[in-house]
């Protein structure tokens, strides 16, 4: 089976001249969302992992997955004032502007062993400022996983020392 | 296991007045996870499910899993402009204004069991908005399950003729 068959290229979204890569189709076929999970679960041979960290809102789908399959905790990071408890939050360049991420303090122990997973690695940037947040707690983090890397645009650059794997490369 | 000892009262969120219900103890508990999955799918009994739907974004924490553990698709209903695809939308009402969800137009085929799954039943506005995107695409409501229900703001009052679990009620 070919994953890169059930992502969907769909021209000038968000905005004009991104060719956005959408997941969807992925997702709706219970096959091949099976394939991609065993593929990223494959990835991380023996390693033993504590807690799995989804990033808003794509990263959600299968970080829970993951961290099902791995019989370890789920931790969503999210946009600011979204999560309910005390927080700590990591900010980071965009083209224009900044944003933020906040996680709950209570969500990593010193020492855990982490998974880092989003759906797609581009310019790195959410990735890197999910990476400081989980080590701030204190957590080791084991790997950074992504459904997709957009190759062309460099972001392991920004996750150097860090293992990185992703499902699909384009 | 109560799952209830896994979820946290925050006052005052997101505004004065509000309790809210916090499920981020439940997500890092492998276990408490597990549990209130199992509870969720045990309540479908031998129903046959083909698409499982995740209100954004809580919602799609347990959506993904139970689309995972049925061998169903798994759709996300988003708040506008999120879906990259072709969408059809619905509004319901808040307190102050209104709110819309929107759905991809290739996510059901008609006939399709569907199971639609948000954390929480307050008002039943959201979900009822869920249902009617997923009726005009043809599809047929097998249940509508929650996380929890907040029994006293009457949301079943709006599912009349639905199929509602809760896998915990206050």
């Amino acid at each position: 089976m070919s994953l890169q068959q059930y992502i969907r290229d769909i021209q000038d979204f968000p905005k004009t001249g991104i060719v956005f890569k959408d997941i969807t189709p992925l997702l709706l076929s219970p096959e091949a969302t099976r394939e991609c999970l065993a593929l990223l679960i494959s990835s991380l041979g023996e390693k033993k992992i504590d807690k799995v960290v989804g990033v808003e809102s794509r990263g959600f789908f299968f970080a829970t997955l993951l961290a099902h399959e791995l019989n370890a905790g789920f931790i969503p990071v999210r946009k600011p004032k979204k999560l309910p408890f005390s927080t700590i939050s990591a900010s980071y360049a965009l083209e224009y502007g900044t944003d933020t991420l906040e996680i709950h303090t209570d969500a990593i122990q010193k020492g855990d062993r982490v998974l880092i997973h989003d759906d797609v690695l581009a310019t790195g940037g959410t990735a890197k400022a999910v990476c400081e947040l989980v080590e701030k707690l204190g957590g080791e983090i084991v790997q950074c996983n992504f459904l997709m890397e957009l190759s062309f645009l460099n972001g392991r650059e920004k996750l150097e020392n860090k293992e990185i794997f992703a499902a699909m490369t384009y």
